[in-house]
């Protein structure tokens, strides 16, 4: 019992939440308890607003089903996930390629392709072609190194847009040769808006963004004994490169069609080349980067 | 575009933040994504634990119905919804009652009394008296103040708990006499356990908590030209008086039964006496705690 004001009432939290059981939930949940309340307190959140509040995160939850996580939607446009990414990155044993979201439109089973097959069913657009070198943090190619990728068509949409639920397009793995070596062929994917018909979309306009993704092809990169990368490469090109709504993009996962490509293994066809490399994973196991990434749909 | 790193992705989302055409909105977001960021940096949290918030917040968000807000109840037991008292309570004109949690058993329309009568039916324990004076800031009596009282019952229910939903029992509304005073009866009441039968409780349960509320009586109190107060007075003997699970509890709010109450208006029963000071609103209308508090239970 105690005279409670808006600091004692933080010690007051943290004193009856010190007898937590696992060490790890104690540590995460008095950092987000004293983070909340320094928040509440720097911008004096009246009644009406954090009233405001518990209504929008009520609209967030009940916006989530099976088939749509809102509450991850509204963790990528505040920027969490890619500060998650990063915090991720860096206890990487080895310094490899840069992560970047994994997002909602990741499928697990998709179709088995030969190197230099064409992901796209109905292609529409010109092809291009993506080659490259999955290779460990010293340059030294991993060969077998399994390789899924994710992108919309020419129009911005994925397969679940574009197609019923049952149909796979514009995805598939590959695995890569002896040498570490890929290429596949695929269409120039769009830029997209994430959905603004939602409480988060709701928040973005009120905001004043535009809700865009710039252009992207998603990659899961996997080999044994290495940490499972997850990524995408940006099309340098595309009007919203610089302001992504969920701030996946970083310089060094920006990619150009090459003016000139001696390596291009598709000649005629545009090209880009890119280079992964993969980190050691470590003995404890941290190869994935999300738990399941399936569940990450539906979190439930 | 640039290179994202944990702290640059902050930097990024307040810049595409700063359109916001409600200056508002966006100091409150700013600070929002600054101090969730913080956290997330402070305690490293990895994609799996991330996931983790993100299912709770998902089951918090599906556990919310009409007549039930599991986000507002995640905000009590965080303590947030104490600090918001807090803070609202600074604002004031003058030093006033201190105020306490409205909590999601207030209900409009609770019928009108006389002042003696009792608020409960069917009492099944001695009755108590509770009695005082409503005042200003300066002990100047507020004739006609308003007085809306309700609690639980013996056993530690609320009429929505104990009855029907249509049934009001424990509660009702007081007018004060000509010199701001009142006096009721009714039953000492029980405290009680938040529901732990949700994720909210299931949180409270791994940290260890009893999850217990100590017995109270919930008042609100207006009188025009006046701010409207919303407190409760807590039993000094209560086992749980100094671990409320909500942080309602402040020494000044803490009552005791009379030894001896030459003012008790209705001798033989035992007395409670709490006087009740008003600060004056604000020109720009400061009334109102909350919005509208029936809203509290279903914030749809």
């Amino acid at each position: 019992m105690q005279d409670l004001d808006e600091f004692t009432v933080t010690d007051a939290a943290l004193a009856q939440m010190a007898n937590t059981a696992d060490p790890r939930l104690r540590q995460i949940m008095d950092a987000a308890v004293r983070h909340l309340h320094a928040f509440a307190r720097e911008v004096n959140l009246t009644p009406a607003e954090w009233l405001g509040g518990i209504r929008f995160l009520t609209e967030v939850g009940h916006a989530c089903t099976p088939i749509r996580q809102e509450f991850i939607l509204l963790s990528d446009v505040l920027g969490l996930s890619a500060v998650v990414n990063a915090l991720h990155d860096k206890t990487a044993l080895e310094n490899g390629t840069q992560s970047s979201l994994l997002g909602p439109f990741f499928r697990e089973h998709a179709p088995e392709f030969a190197l230099g097959d064409c992901i796209v069913a109905e292609p529409g657009a010109p092809e291009i072609v993506l080659h490259g070198q999955v290779t460990d943090a010293h340059g030294v190619p991993i060969p077998g190194a399994t390789i899924g990728v994710w992108q919309t068509d020419a129009a911005g949409q994925y397969d679940l847009q574009a197609h019923d639920h049952e149909t796979m397009d514009m995805r598939g793995n590959f695995t890569c040769d002896a040498h570490g070596k890929y290429h596949f062929r695929t269409v120039r994917p769009l830029g997209y808006s994430i959905p603004l018909d939602g409480p988060v979309g709701a928040m973005v306009q009120r905001q004043g963004r535009h809700g865009m993704r710039p252009a992207h092809i998603h990659f899961l990169i996997a080999a044994p004994g290495f940490r499972e990368l997850v990524t995408a490469l940006y099309f340098g090109d595309d009007d919203n490169i610089a302001s992504d709504t969920v701030f996946g993009v970083s310089n060094s996962l920006v990619v150009q069609f090459a003016a000139s490509d001696p390596d291009n293994p598709i000649p005629g066809l545009r090209s880009v080349r890119y280079d992964f490399q993969l980190g050691h994973a470590r003995a404890d196991g941290d190869g994935r980067v999300g738990a399941d990434p399936a569940s990450l749909v539906a979190a439930e």
